[in-house]
């Protein structure tokens, strides 16, 4: 099949039908997504370009594989530039930290040994630290709907690429809301397992003990079938857990915050308020019973991350890094990374906001009992002129909503709802403990795939499949 | 019975078997309670001593309770001063921080709902921190059987309570070996469960990360017995966790330290040194594989607790305390507390050594899967004297062998060996992992009752017994 007639949103499930019929060969896909790729290259998606050559080894080892054998044979994959892949350099997005890795990383190993394709490396905010996806010397990455907004980040090139069609699925990374802003922004799904299920061996950590691998897919389904490969326990990440893969399940309960307690933002805040009362009405239609509860738990966890001492955990793994390379940091990135090292942040305050986190995952794990909590995934979206001009407050409402997450241990998909408007996606985010996985996956299928009130994108996306 | 004939050491089994009997009774064992502290009121044990009206309506209660349906029906325990007891203030060692508790710590209404009997509030290093049993303005606790040596700490009036037949059992707690240098050195059992596995509610916290509570006792039975009541989830314990009560099993291999890597301090140190060969080779008779490893681990992640930033878990609980009532802490006590202030101790510094300890534990875990490790409780006793002279070094010593077992996540028991002179008790501790709690049991079990090498002091144990 030739590159323009490929399917414009790429799915395992929708190339797997190719394969098998013969419709369309790993590599036709392949040159089909470097055409693409050079195509969009004005929207800085990339940071190690898809590119025949560095890809044609994973191609060639298809030849080996029995696709039943296989369950992501043939699936071109993005991995986000803070991920090792021993076949291009990992920059982080800093030039100067750049570093050749010697094996790929955990994740990168598991997927392609279930036959998928890793084609390059994409751009982000350095060093993860960022929701916005333009805090990049590789350029600010454009939303793949409407350039002139933010793409989301700090995973901005890995949601691009899939939302563009240049890859079926993508690896993001995750300590503050990475790999679910991004997916709001670009109409994607953005799995964010629980913390430790997936390992982060040859992940360049943002914060450590609270770094998580991502998926960004189209389909729920797709980012499932992710998880399935890639988690599980891995002896050389002291993070890693045992927390074996599970099914879905219906909660007892779905959670969403009271309406006074939401604030919106940017130049769409209305539609994203909009948007929002549809997805309750949504989430109201599905049959299960939904309560309205108190937040100020989860937001008040969430300023721990960017307001209090978690700051320097960032800086105690890039610190060294910043003080002996003057000059090579992003400039709004570094002044970040230069707030963990303020001396209020001392090891007694860590100590103090360690202890009222404890009481508050508590509290967040005895209120997600048997329950599933629903919030935006973000409150708004900005122009990337919007963020250039503040870029520091713009970032910081970005996250009001999924700062909390792995601060109090949690899990959380983010699915697309009803978009806000033209071009204007929307999403909410399911969370719950990462006991209770099983929960956010049987809310997070329902919601996306209709119950009572129907189809949403489904349509859309069969159009989009059928190719441009 | 008349106060001189009772058992002059008291076991929840042989004071349960005199109840059945008729020999004795609560209330008579309570009066004798009284008389041996009061004749011991010169070696600084307690804090509240046992007093009748205090203990009055627990005895009153037992007539609600049948034997048979209460496991610790009439037993006297005694409470280390940093655990409420409604009946009594909590001073923690430290008279301008005392407070009367409304309610029981968790541990405490557990043990009461089984029929024991709270009887005092016992000496300790004033916020237990401190393993000699010295640091408190209520006098230095003396050791049980040679006044002129430290009872260790922090739990020392704890320990000494047991050891000289004021309480079938004491509670203590743990953090950094307040639960097993007491038991060591009065020769008794100290049994550390796993962290989050006996709540704190109700308990000052030393570093509340990593606090326990522990139990003395006269032998391993009746601290097993005590764990099963005291074990337990607690909603209100934010660092309560679903550990549940084990039975013992063997390990597969039994691991010691290589002899080069020990040290022994002290007056006793050689006499430490020939127990502790005394104490292998009865492990090496046991009938299980014993393996010598490098411990080097283990002391790295100790130095951790007092000389890195984890010291500055003690000042963020009780920083403000100290500098709100000058001259009220105990001069070497906040020495050490306000260490934790050093402006070394910055979040991100603190940081680095979680991230350090991260990999130490999962290292621990590796190796100690299947196994068990033994140690010297600790590796010599001072004099009181000595530890006047040399507050800190003194200290640090004592806690080489057991500074590690919080911070990798461990549970630990301390028991007797063969003493290494006269009335020199010593001990080992057998440690693994809070999944593997059941291992230690099994080989302490095994340790203490004797195995092939026969019966150590249980003799002399039958003849203390049968009275003074």
């Amino acid at each position: 099949m030739p590159a323009e007639k490929q399917p414009a949103v790429l799915t395992v499930e929708g190339l797997r039908e190719l394969y098998r019929s013969g419709g369309t060969t790993p590599r036709e896909v392949v040159l089909a997504i470097i055409q693409r790729a050079e195509a969009d290259a004005g929207m800085n998606i990339w940071i190690t370009p898809p590119e025949l050559g560095r890809v044609e080894p994973y191609l060639r080892n298809l030849e080996h594989l029995r696709m039943d054998d296989a369950p992501l044979w043939g699936i071109p994959f993005a991995i986000k530039d803070n991920i090792d892949w021993s076949a291009a350099p990992t920059t982080a997005a800093c030039p100067a930290f750049a570093y050749e890795p010697s094996q790929d990383a955990e994740v990168v190993k598991r997927l392609v040994a279930a036959g998928a394709i890793p084609i390059g490396k994409t751009n982000m905010d350095q060093f993860a630290t960022g929701l916005v996806g333009t805090r990049s010397p590789y350029g600010e990455t454009h939303n793949a709907l409407r350039p002139e907004l933010i793409s989301g980040g700090s995973s901005s090139g890995s949601a691009v690429a899939v939302a563009r069609g240049h890859a079926a699925f993508a690896l993001g990374t995750d300590t503050a809301g990475s790999g679910r802003v991004p997916a709001l922004l670009n109409r994607l799904v953005g799995y964010k397992p629980s913390l430790g299920s997936w390992p982060v061996r040859g992940v360049v950590p943002a914060c450590e003990s609270l770094d998580c691998v991502t998926v960004f897919a189209s389909t729920l389904e797709d980012a499932l079938t992710v998880d399935r490969i890639a988690r599980g326990f891995c002896e050389e990440d002291a993070w890693s857990r045992e927390l074996p893969a599970c099914a879905q399940e219906l909660p007892e309960r779905v959670l969403i915050p009271r309406l006074e307690e939401l604030s919106w933002h940017g130049p769409f805040a209305d539609a994203y308020r909009t948007a929002w009362e549809r997805a309750v009405q949504r989430l109201c239609s599905m049959g299960l019973a939904v309560e309205t509860i108190e937040v100020s738990l989860y937001t008040e966890a969430a300023l721990l991350l960017y307001e209090g001492p978690y700051a320097a955990e960032r800086w105690a793994g890039l610190g060294e890094f910043v003080e002996s390379h003057p000059g090579e940091t992003f400039e709004v990135t570094e002044r970040i990374l230069r707030s963990g090292a303020h001396e209020r942040h001392t090891a007694a305050s860590l100590f103090s906001a360690i202890h009222r986190l404890q009481r508050m995952k508590r509290a967040a794990h005895r209120q997600l009992k048997g329950a599933v909590l629903a919030m935006p995934t973000a409150g708004g979206t900005w122009t990337r002129e919007q963020v250039l001009a503040d870029p520091i407050g713009t970032n910081s409402a970005m996250g009001r909503y999924t700062n909390h997450c792995n601060l109090l241990n949690l899990c959380g998909a983010a699915v697309p709802s009803e978009d806000a408007g033209d071009r204007l996606p929307f999403g909410i985010t399911l969370f719950s403990t990462a006991e209770q996985e099983a929960l956010v996956r049987g809310v997070a299928l329902r919601f996306v795939n209709g119950a009572e009130t129907g189809t949403m994108r489904s349509d859309e996306l069969e159009a989009m499949k059928e190719g441009v």
